[in-house]
């Protein structure tokens, strides 16, 4: 007791009280770290940054998934980039009509490290449909000859660092030439208010490759400002047409997700709208 | 710099990076801090905890205000109780058609070094409508016999130590006794997410008082988990119907308002909405 684990971002600082400890290691990427916390249960961080916690995974989860699963037309085929917790495709497997989830994952030892001591988040390991591997997805995105997908999800870190690829322009035309020309791609894009600058240079990288164009907002408490967005992406769907027959089984299993949300969470705020419509400030190829 | 300023939330605690000390005093009730913030801005702490900064208090003071406005029918009286800072007042007073504006604030040294040191935030101090008093809001609510309000914003501290009363049916009994029949009521709900309990009992203590309830959610980073919600309350009006004529002027003048976020705010997640399915736990009197 007494102890406390705390990521440090540019001025500000969150501190978890941690009650036990169950796994600290270090692969080739990354130190990886899975503790108990008083307030949000057993959370994992990676070289000193929370990635997610059992209290407040579901947030995150459902609505990186659920938007781009229940507007795109019958998805079948879902590629996840990351979400070594397996908290993404769990949420993926909970879709009866999606037939395979390749989830490529740089980390092995995020993985194993979870389904061993975070086994709450990661439940759909052992679906069949899932093709879990361990590679670079930047690698994959680039030079796969596989059959495209109806819906890419990326869940990967932060773009500060070794990280920074996964929210540039290269890697973004990779995820594009992946996905169906039907297709939805969905992404967590920062925080709005911590990393303004991110945010907004990652909606106008997107919109340089997709015709839809669409951020939504949610609660994270784990994560900087407590207030995270992610971006959905499509040229030719509608963010706004859920399926609502295929959404109510999903809705049913969800801790924060439903139709109300769904809407909700696209309503831009000012900031925001008045950001976009300013457009790049400094414009460069990231 | 290098120095942090701290405030610990049961098992979490956020810390900000104070570049400066503007101010640092100790009333009766409190003790009241102004600093500068390298994230934020200036920010005001009451006995250690975050009560609003530069960076993150338009979400809050919007949020507060403009939904309890925007639906009122023509609020000429309003009443607010606490909101030392002033951003409170401040939205209040941008409606044209407020007459009056009564703020009861217990501690005039809040208001005092807020005047002095955050006079961002405070900008409507001198504004002839505005009918400022130190005076205990839960004594006025119950004794006062003046006119009543077409609109009251409750903008109190957290319902913990001597703000327990803020939250109690005594004083929600005072501020409903001061509201036309047609008024509308407001007041900040605290944190679903870190503050669960309180933030439900409080939805079924204002559902024994008035016939419409309505919770709704936005980000403020300073506030423990980064969520924070407000309430909607009212026996006659509808918190959907916003006066779009008198909104326009207010959403252009706002950084995170806009009827949008509106109407998305009052999405309830799942949890939610399962928490007031089922009912009070363990009912008493607050």
């Amino acid at each position: 007791m007494g102890l406390w684990y705390e990521e440090t971002f540019k001025g500000t600082r969150l501190s978890l009280e941690v009650t036990d400890t169950f796994f600290s290691g270090k692969s080739e990427y990354q130190k990886v770290e899975i503790f108990e916390t008083r307030e949000y249960g057993r959370a994992l961080a990676i070289d000193s940054v929370f990635m997610t916690s059992e209290g407040d995974e579901f947030v995150y989860h459902e609505m990186l998934t659920h938007p781009a699963l229940l507007t795109a037309k019958d998805p079948k085929r879902v590629l996840v980039i990351g979400g070594g917790d397996g908290g993404t495709v769990r949420e993926v497997l909970r879709h009866p009509g999606v037939e395979k989830c390749v989830m490529i994952e740089i980390d092995e030892l995020v993985v194993r490290a979870c389904q061993e001591h975070l086994p709450t988040i990661g439940t759909a390991w052992d679906d069949p449909r899932l093709d879990l591997r361990f590679a670079d997805g930047i690698d994959y995105v680039k030079n796969s000859d596989e059959e495209p997908y109806d819906v890419i999800l990326l869940d990967g870190t932060d773009p500060i660092g070794p990280g920074e690829v996964l929210f540039g322009m290269e890697f973004f035309r990779g995820v594009k030439r992946m996905l169906k020309p039907n297709g939805i791609m969905a992404l967590q894009s920062e925080t709005p208010m911590l990393l303004r600058d991110v945010f907004f240079e990652t909606q106008f990288k997107l919109r340089e490759l997709f015709g839809k164009v669409h951020p939504y907002f949610g609660p994270v408490p784990l994560y900087a400002s407590g207030i995270w967005s992610w971006t959905w992406c499509s040229d030719t769907q509608d963010h706004t047409a859920v399926d609502e027959g295929r959404a109510a089984p999903i809705v049913d299993g969800c801790k924060y997700y439903n139709l109300d949300i769904h809407r909700g969470a696209f309503a831009l705020p000012n900031y925001v709208r008045r950001g976009i419509a300013a457009g790049p400030q400094d414009k460069k190829e990231g």
